[in-house]
């Protein structure tokens, strides 16, 4: 795709107005990658998924035949992206839909929906206030006759005589520049040192008491999203947070789809530069905002995904996606954040927290500590829904985990009307009587499309209402005056055109309700597998925890009635937002929260469900609302009782 | 002197035709330095020491008057290249007396003396083989779906197989390039890993099996001479040894000097340059003769003085000479050798063993672990005579260290015919009855000049057959042939011109008598010091040992003669050599050897002698042969009593 097949053509991407210089031959898609224009391409430029549609204003393209397009958006000149390949000069017009949604991603109430802990047990198992990086201010005695104390011994013995008798290490320029910052500082200096367990390396030495600027930023790499929080490290308090699309988004919508088109382009070095670069501009945006500069920022902590560790480092990921499925690390040493291309002090360190297998990254082991499941006396069972749903299963005494590629239905991708919880997204519905529809948008704003929380509401209440049937099915029978064809599927309006805040009706159509239902089933059949393989069954669950970028008002009743959750009393279920967010912010600031990950990475016991007869089994069982065994569900089995008998519960 | 005063003159120096271009006005030694051609210059180009005779051909030259040159040797246009300023195009020679003796410098018995230990207590208290950089030859288990460990936690996990539960750290590039060597060597791999303590770095993984190609280079960095073992840290065996001059002699003869030419020259990184560049000569001869490669070293250990050690790091050694006398560090962090320019493997580690302060040096605690004080029951004491002189006494439970600014007049500087123990060196000297001199030379060469042991030797027997008094004064009265008197100095004729292998006489005048005397006072004096800083006397010294560069037979009766040494039973003296080399070559091959040297370091009180009254009154004291106290020396008062009766003891 990227070679060389003719003369060079300009193209011109609209409302951007970004010129290109491409040779003749190669596709848009490609083009807009050159000149850094951001298009949909969810499968990865495989023609599959339909979301890179331009319009091509002037000049000529060719095309292979697609069925993704109608016959009216070809008379428009409407094509695929990835397919049409540049014959001449062009100008072409990138639509609102092809781009990412605008506006700020919404955080868990700024980042801070649960401070620096969740507790399962209620009890206070915060952890001690022991950041990766401290910069303890010495002020040392100058030597003499009596104390001539080598300059490097000295700054040791002041710092051993703060952090205990601990192995220091230190780096050749360090040595080298301290005799003249002790001396030009008259021996008032601020050390930067680098802990964990018993080894400190000293990173920096700066003159006079600089020990209130020290910060870290706690980064949530998600396949979609990233997000970061600048967190202040000797007050522990989060300053601000910012998140963003993540860029490889443009490379295919899920990791593997991105892994397979940096084998086939020979272009991992492009997606290391296309999260680094992410992760760049948000820091750079913190600095910008003058929250903070970049020399006083000394540590980066990452979680994330297997895979987006190793896009982040580098590090060849063609493994992760072939048996048997071997990770370079899962374990990653500390390295200089400098060594990868991230901007902060150039001394600072880039923590990747550890992963347990090629599809538990480290987004599940720091939401495992992030609600404590190390310290669980009952039976916890904690999902987190991303890109991937991953479940876990476990307490204090042993856990176990596997990830259900449930797919990134609820967050909105591959969802017609899908979206993040951002400014303008529906999070909360209610179908009331009289084919009425009740719901909410984040910022109270006029609605654009639903979010992860609007979504699975939208389900359940679609099922409560008779809308749709058991196995999904819009009902026309429900007599509902939203229903309506088109193009032979049938969909139902949430939203009409004129209350809407885009220029459409805001519906869902079969086809999002079936790949909602598949996405709950997989998350289902995972638990199912799991209870299966060590003889539990759902009864002894005590504590559910539900973690992903739902919104902020997720209903876990609603969860319950579609057959996500398992069906034990709500007030035991507890919607936890970001965890992985929380656990990266507890790491920076706790050595002690840096191991118990660590030490649930190791305790983790890994259940592969690919090629697993019995996940197939149960994905089928599971692919019913709630379930085919309803039996599961005696809750929702009385609340259907109920709205069969004309009555909502 | 770098001042550019001038229009350009092109200098020729012969006879190695070596053509360099300077601004006129600049001196030859500067040019020489410039040209890279070595000139003797002990007083560091202060016009002060007269080494650095040179003898312009052709050409104009002007210079500052000087006693150091004879009327005869300015009319055949001798200068001292430190003086001499260019005036036009010149045309040098720089006679054989002006540059380094040629010949390979004589290490003990082929840097093999003691093997890896010298014990004092006979017990065997060798350190178990533990080198600081080891080669794992790993055969791993390639990954499966029932064992899909990561590559990363896979190889940590071989290690510790062997290595134990320790802390692990790799860099970066290590981390991404393992996967694919694992594989292309199909999981058969050498690990080498720098191990200290608890910590372990993997600092190479190189495919199948290598672990038989582990080198590591001892260096001894003394102010006169480098010295570098070649160690096969797999087997322990020393495969061979070279020597050098330090080439930094052409700064100055002593480290002040030297400290003050780079303070005044700003030339730190022309020191570091030097130093380095010698360790690499020495090494590439190893790789030269085939006896190693490059890419198979990968540790070098240096002992050193302090401000040899601070040099080859590039530190700021201007404190050491001045009050308070404060190093840089005395422990200094391992670093990649690559780092100061050294060239070994890539990713090779530099270490430097522990200094005690700025005037007691990694050679002093080197050389006191290869001894093995630390295990001494017994007062031991012991002396290493090099540039200066280092005493130390103690045992396993205390050590009290001084450093007595002997001068290196026993290591042949300074003293007219005195030579480092090279080939032609006279090692052993005995004058007999008919004023006849016995000698022996190192390799049974014509004589050049004396090295250390030949040297102590002349003063013993000189004072023995009645040639000198006890205040060293040559004795007109001896009614020997061999005494003259020449530019107003008497002199003693050791072996006659058409006996030598040079083109004089070799003689030793009275102010070389002085020179050893002040040099064998300021070590006793210290000495003296010491005891009564402890309230000790000679008495309780149960065993002396004697370190330095004297040659192969060092006659330890003739050093209490002269009264070096204490007079104890010669049974409980013993001579042992470059102990610096051999703590060196220990600490390469044992973890445990290095901890000792730490311990060491940090055991050892250092006593200030600089502005201490009581060393001034013993250094006048000891400014006899043997001691104005004689009868602290009660065996030499006997030996001298037969003497004085015509017989020979």
């Amino acid at each position: 795709m990227t070679e060389s097949v003719g003369a060079p053509c300009k193209v011109c991407f609209l409302p951007d107005d970004v010129q290109v210089e491409v040779p003749r031959g190669e596709t848009i898609l490609a083009a807009a990658q050159k000149a850094k224009v951001y298009i949909n391409s969810i499968c990865g430029g495989d023609g599959i998924c339909g979301k890179c549609k331009v319009i091509v204003q002037k000049g000529d393209i060719s095309s292979e035949p697609t069925t993704l397009l109608t016959r009216e958006e070809i008379q428009q000149n409407v094509a695929l992206a990835c397919l049409a390949r540049i014959e001449s000069d062009l100008e072409v017009l990138v639509p609102e839909e092809s781009r990412l949604e605008g506006g700020k991603i919404l955080l868990d109430e700024d980042g801070e929906r649960f401070g620096a802990l969740v507790s399962v047990t209620g009890e206070d198992f915060a952890f001690r206030h022991n950041p990766l990086i401290k910069k303890l201010h010495l002020e040392l005695t100058p030597p003499t006759m009596q104390d001539p104390t080598a300059d490097h011994e000295r700054l040791y013995d002041a710092i051993r005589r703060i952090e205990g008798n601990i192995e220091m290490q230190t780096g050749y320029q360090i040595l080298r520049s301290a005799p003249t910052i002790l001396r030009e500082s008259d021996w008032n200096v601020t050390a930067t040192i680098a802990r964990r367990r018993n080894i400190a390396e000293v990173v920096q030495i700066e003159p006079g008491d600089t020990s209130q600027r020290n910060f870290g930023i706690a980064v949530d790499i998600g396949t979609t999203t990233v997000v970061t929080y600048l967190v202040d490290l000797e007050t522990s308090q989060t300053i601000d947070s910012h998140a963003k699309y993540n860029s490889q988004m443009q490379y295919g919508e899920d990791y593997i789809k991105r892994i397979i088109y940096a084998t086939n382009h020979d272009a991992f070095d492009e997606m290391q530069r296309s999260i680094v670069g992410d992760i760049n501009d948000l820091i750079q945006a913190f600095v910008e905002e003058k929250k903070t500069r970049i020399g006083d920022i000394t540590a980066v902590v990452c979680a994330g995904n297997t895979a987006m560790i190793h896009f982040l480092l580098g590090l060849d990921s063609t493994r992760i996606r072939s048996e048997p499925y071997v990770p370079t690390a899962n374990f990653v040493p500390p390295i200089r954040a400098a060594e990868v291309g991230i901007r902060i002090n150039h001394r600072g360190l880039l923590y990747c927290l550890p992963s347990v297998a090629a599809y538990i990254g480290s987004d599940i082991t720091a939401g495992a500590a992030a609600i404590r499941l190390d310290q669980a006396e009952e039976i916890c069972l904690f999902i987190d829904i991303g890109t991937n749903g991953e479940v876990v299963l476990g307490n204090k005494d042993w856990m176990i985990c596997c990830s259900a590629s449930a797919g990134p239905a609820f967050e909105g991708q591959g969802v017609t009307h899908g979206m993040r919880a951002a400014a303008g997204a529906i999070e909360t519905i209610r179908i009331l009587p009289g084919d009425k529809v009740e719901y909410q948008t984040i910022g109270h704003r006029k609605p654009k499309g639903l979010c992860g929380s609007g979504l699975l509401d939208c389900i359940a209440e679609m099922l409560c209402a008779g809308v749709i049937d058991r196995s999904g099915t819009i009902s026309l029978s429900s007599g509902s005056k939203r229903i309506r064809e088109r193009d032979d599927v049938y969909e139902y309006v949430i939203v009409p055109k004129d209350e809407s805040g885009t220029d459409s009706d805001i519906v869902i159509t079969q086809s999002d309700i079936e790949h909602l239902i598949r996405s709950k089933a997989a998350v289902y059949a995972a638990l199912s597998v799991q209870l299966e393989s060590i003889s539990m069954n759902v009864d002894q669950i005590n504590r559910v925890y539900l973690a992903g970028g739902f919104g902020n008002y997720l209903n876990v009743r609603n969860a319950i009635r579609i057959g996500m959750l398992p069906d034990i009393p709500t007030d035991h279920i507890r919607f936890v937002g970001n965890t992985a967010a929380s656990g990266a912010k507890m790491a920076l600031l706790s050595n002690e929260a840096f191991d118990t990950i660590e030490k649930i990475a190791r305790q983790m016991t890994y259940l592969d469900l690919m090629g697993n007869n019995r996940f197939m089994e149960e994905f089928v069982s599971a692919s019913f609302l709630p379930h085919t065994k309803i039996e599961q569900f005696p809750s929702v089995e009385r609340d259907l009782l109920v709205c069969a008998q004309g009555g909502r519960p």
